[in-house]
Parts: C-alpha cells; structure tokens; sequence
C-alpha cells in the first residue's frame, strides 16, 4: 500500500499553525476557513495533484485553537489520513443536494460562536474555491457569525518561508539548472517549438522533477512576443532568441524561473538587451536588503535597466514563489509590501527589444537579514549561443 | 516570434457562442461573465498554462449578441490577440487598487441594461476565479443589475463535443495508450514508486503529450488505498498492483483513464477483482444509449460488479470530460443527468478488495445515438502481469 509520509515532521505544520492563530487572535477571528490547494498544503501536508479535477470543494478549518479539522470528499479519506491531521469529516462528493454544505456549517458553528468571525482570503491573487451558491447557503446558515478578509492573515505568514521550506524550492531550482543546462541538448534550428518543450520536461524530470506544472516560452528575432505562450509548431530559427520559463515542482515546491539562448550567432540587440537585463538583476541582487519594499525592487530594477539603455517592459518585474508558481508580493509601483527575511522571491526583469517584442530574464532568491541568496544556478554572464 | 493559431477554425468557436446565446436567450440573460481556464478556452481559444499563477484575474464576457470580450490583464494581450477575439481590453495587473473591477464594470455595464440579468456559474463543480471582495464591489458597481447561476446554460452547451473536439479527445486517449504500453519497460519489483511515475510521465511526453496534468497512482497487494495520491518513495514488491492514472493533455484536451498491472504473478483476489470491474465495464458499454440518466449508468456498474460478486465502492463510477480532468455529469446514485449523443465520459468502477483496499478500472468513452464508442484503447482482458 501506498504509505506517503509527511514532506515535513508534523512539527512544521504545528509551528504554522501556531503563527496563523497569532495572527487570528491580532484580528479577533474565531477561525479560518481555507478552499485552495496552497492554503491547504501548507497548513495540513494534503499534496496531491487532484485539484485538477474541480469537481469537488475541499474544506480546511483552522479554529483559534487547537488543530485543524478538515471537511473532505471521502475519496480523499486515505489521503488526508496520512497527514498529520486527527479531525477528517467526510461527505460522498458530489452531491447536487447538499454538496459538504452542512457538514461545514456544522463544523464551524462548533468552533465559532454566534457573535464570531470567520476568516476566509477575499482579496488580491485570492478565490474562494466552491461554488458560489454553496457559499452564500453557507453564509445564510451560519448568521448572525460573518465571513471577514484574512488575506493578510494568510499573506504575512505563508511568505516567510522556514528553512525547510526553502530547501524544498532550492531542490527545484537545482533541477531545473540542471534541464537548462542540457538545453543545447535539443534546441536547435528547424526543430519545433513543440519538441523543444517536449523535451525540456522530459529533461526536468529526468534531472529529479516529480511533476513539471507550468512552461511557457517563446522564439523569435531579437525576443518574443508574450511570455506566456505555450510551443506552436512553427520550427526555430538562426537567429531566434528562445526562451524557455519553467515551474517545475519537487515535494509540493515550485522554481519559477527563465533561461534566454541564441540560436546561431545572437544579434547585437539581443546580446545588448540581454546584458542589461542580466547587470541590472546583477545589481537588484547587491542591493536587496529586508526592510525594502516591493515597490523600491521595481524602482531599482527599472533605474538598472536604463542606466544601461534599455527599455523596461511594463507588468511587475517579479514577485514571491513556493507553493503556487507565483505569489504575492508582485514588484510593481503600487505594491508597497515590506520585503522580510525569509522571503523566497523571484527577480525576473523584461525589456522591450523591437515592435511587439521584449526578453526577459529571471532568478530566484532568498532574502536573507543582510541580503539575497541565490536559489537559482546564477545565468551565464553572456547570452549563450547554441550553434544553429 | 511564436505564432501561436487557434486549435480549431474560428467558426468552431462562433458556433460555440451561437449555443451559448441560444441558452441565455432562453433564461433572459443579457452577458454571462467567465473566469475560468475551461470556460475561457472553450468560448476563446485562449490556451496558456499561466493559469498556474493564481496572481490575476481572467473575464471574459458573453454578450446576448455579437462575440466575446475579453477583459484581462496585459500581460495575455498578445496571446489573446492570436485567437478569434477583436475586442481585448486589457489592465497592468495586479493593481492593488483596482484590479480590473472598473475595466469589467464599465464592459459589462455596455453590454447590460440596468434591469438586465448577468449568467454567471455558481452551482456544483463551479467556482468564480476572481476575489471575492472584488466580486463584492463589481455586484454593487453594478446594481440594479443581477448576477444569476448560469451553471446549466454552460453545461448543457460544453458537455456535448463537437467531432473536432472528440478527435482531440481521442488523440489523448492514443498517446496515453502508447504509454501505458510501455509501462512494462520500467515497473518492476524494486524500484521506488516515484521513480515509476518520472518514467511514465517521460513516455507520456514521448509519445507526444503537450503536457501531463495529472498522475495519480497507488501500489499494493490486491489493491491500494486511494486513486488520488502522488508517488512516495516505497519501491514496488512482488506480488503488488500497481495502478496509475492520468490527465494528459494534448491541445488542451485531457484523457483521463487508469491501468492495473500485477508485478509477478496476480494474486485470484487481484484476478477476480480485475475480471469483475473489467466485464462490469463491457455490459456498461454494451448497454450504453443516450436517453439514460447519469444515475441509471452508476447502478447498471454496480448491479454489473455485484453480479460478479465484486462489491461496488463508493463514489462516483465515472464522469465527463474534455477540458478538464473531470466534467459533469457523475455517474453517482443521485445525478439526473440525462445521456446525450456527443457526451464524452469515463466509465470508471471501483471495487473494494480487502479492508482500506480498492482496484479501480477506467475507459474513455464517447456517447454515440446507438451507443458507446471507446476513445480509450480497451484494457487487456486479464490483469497483465510483469514478472518481477
């Protein structure tokens, strides 16, 4: 049988849930109630790769004391089992009448009382994973207690990560340098975009990724388009710049980071867009400091980028990284968060390099009291050439 | 630069959006609102793995008349710019400000009448992907103007396929089978489960998924505890089953069906188990017509199990599928739903083999007027056996 232990010792789990609770008590909330797949594992261990299917909601409670109970599918039973949780409600999901509706409310109507509050995560990079008429019932059933933001609850423990935590997400980065490494490997002129995908994740799980859950790219004279797109079929070319950016994950974690080659000789723009990019990071990562706010990253990503010529791309210049691809805070004028030690964050620089067209360039760090870490194998000081 | 071109023609798409009009009219809504990666791909074409990133919102808005709108962040104009869609209004997100609420109150408010009524899916194996406080704001925004569940209005339109979409379904389903062939190549008694797993997602990716959005598995004697768990480290022991299921994706469509393997020779409960979910499964598809329920499918496996002297598990027994993992409806005791021609689902029964243990056994199907037409090449008829 299918024994999974735990990723962490039960400790881990203990220690946040203590940090949430302190945080509920700051915010006088009764209990928290978590529907993501992130808020779930990082709370409860649940690592499973069946939130694929949306046809079921899956409930955390988090009371102000004590440990949390979940209110689950019972196809989920065994697995929740073998976390370190005691307290597993099941309902046989779905079920079009009553869809875990009043085992929930039942749930937290014992640990909230009538005058309490329930903290649930409303805003920004949240939502609520159920459906909506579901959680108006619910919200009905359990008046006169009301549902509260605990964005910032949630937020301002799950980005500092412990030292397990950041371990888990250097294994990926390590992984991941390690396919981009062989990227010479398969990417050459006249294969698809589609094989060159293909093959750097079968190279990511070859190099020790359990499961590569996100890859985007793009290939073309002096840059791409978007940095989102998956592979067409359209061939590389001599004189692409391909770009491949990955969020391969290992033990539930997640790196989120890009590589740039030349295929051929690089043109003078991209080989100029390419170094400035990589300076103006070069300087981000000297000056980062905890006490910094996002939006001062986006300031010195941005001076960095002109000081050497170069266009900054609009959008947020990185953000936070670990159990999603992508986590709060974003690097953008408007995001004024306090950058803190333990942040796992990625620094990830764009400039635009013709009509329609910008590289990008990307790395993952720690940030540590005096400084950043490195998380990702630092990119080539040059902008690599594969021979076309 | 990446050329990416809609997966089908735009009439496809076209027609789609005519059946969604066709239903709204029917229910007197004047837009439905979309904020999910199926329902935007459906009606758009818009495929990305950005998804990933829980960071930004995604609207797309159906209007009573004439083509979608697409409200979203800047950083998919491009890629959005490469499907059918002209009109693409687009916000630099995420804005802790205003995170595309005013750009989607403002589009909604153009194509809704003040006493207009705005479809929005809210019932089972739904959510709305946005945050809810800014969900809350866009309802206020927009009153006297009424947000109504249009679950049924989607998912009477997307649960019959198109033989475009089948075909992608289909081809799914030929890539996983290429794999599952050669899971012989590297499952034996030994090796460690995740190891297994790598080697099965690499033959996925071999025999041309895009990519692999699912595997779950489990291995023990005469079964295993779940279908929803990832690989541990424990290696597989002679005399186990090994079960493995998966998602694979290939132009945005998944498959989603299992294999049983015994590793050396299968024990007559194993046997049994595998003779009793497999014959279930050939009466189903033998039986199979539109114009049955969702219900009366579960009971036609169960009655088929228990005819063997299997003992049916509970749960669910099979379910739709094509843009995600798992569709409506369920072949459980209590879905209605009726059967109808075009519905691609999986039949899948589970039997309980011993205490905590289950074998499961899944084929991909689509509804033909007159019956069944497997999309899934046919499990072997006895439990295949790798020597160990």
């Amino acid at each position: 049988m299918t024994e999974r232990t735990l990723i962490f010792p039960a400790q881990e789990y203990r220690d946040r849930v203590a940090l949430l609770q302190a945080g509920m008590d700051a915010q006088g909330l009764r209990a928290l109630l978590l529907t993501t797949p992130a808020d779930i594992f990082y709370t409860t261990g649940f690592l499973t790769r069946f939130w694929e299917s949306p046809a079921r909601p899956w409930f955390v409670i988090v009371p102000q004391v004590g440990d949390p109970v979940a209110v689950i599918p019972s196809i989920g039973a065994d697995l929740m089992g073998r976390t370190w949780l005691h307290d597993i409600r099941t309902w046989d999901a779905p079920d079009p009448r009553d869809d875990g509706i009043s085992l929930l409310a039942d749930t937290l109507a014992e640990a909230v009382p009538a005058q309490g509050r329930i903290g649930l995560p409303m805003g920004l990079e949240t939502h609520l994973r159920m459906p909506l008429a579901d959680f108006d019932t619910l919200r009905k059933r359990l008046a006169p207690r009301g549902f509260v933001d605990a964005t910032a609850c949630l937020q301002r423990v799950r980005e500092v990560k412990s030292e397990a935590e950041i371990d888990k997400i250097r294994a990926s980065c390590t992984i991941a340098g390690r396919a981009f490494a062989r990227v010479p490997e398969f990417a050459r002129a006249g294969r698809p975009l589609a094989e060159v995908f293909r093959d750097f994740q079968i190279a990511l799980l070859e190099e020790g990724a359990d499961w590569v859950s996100y890859l985007a790219g793009g290939a073309g004279a002096d840059g791409y388009g978007d940095v989102i797109s998956p592979a067409g079929p359209q061939p590389l070319q001599r004189g692409n710049v391909l770009m491949l950016d990955t969020g391969a994950v290992k033990d539930g974690y997640f790196c989120d980071f890009d590589r740039n080659f030349a295929i051929g000789p690089a043109s003078d723009t991209a080989r100029r867009a390419y170094a400035a990019l990589r300076q103006a990071t070069e300087g981000a990562l000297a000056a980062l400091r905890s006490g910094l706010r996002a939006c001062d990253l986006h300031a010195m990503l941005c001076a960095g980028l002109e000081k050497r010529g170069a266009t900054p791309s609009g959008g947020r210049l990185g953000h936070g990284l670990g159990l999603t691809l992508t986590e709060w805070p974003s690097f953008t004028p408007l995001d004024e968060t306090p950058l803190r030690a333990g942040m796992v964050l990625t620094l990830e620089p764009g400039c635009i390099t013709g009509t329609g067209r910008i590289m990008v360039h990307e790395e993952n760090i720690v940030l540590r009291e005096d400084g950043a870490e490195l998380l990702s194998p630092r990119a080539p000081a040059d902008l690599p050439e594969i021979p076309a």
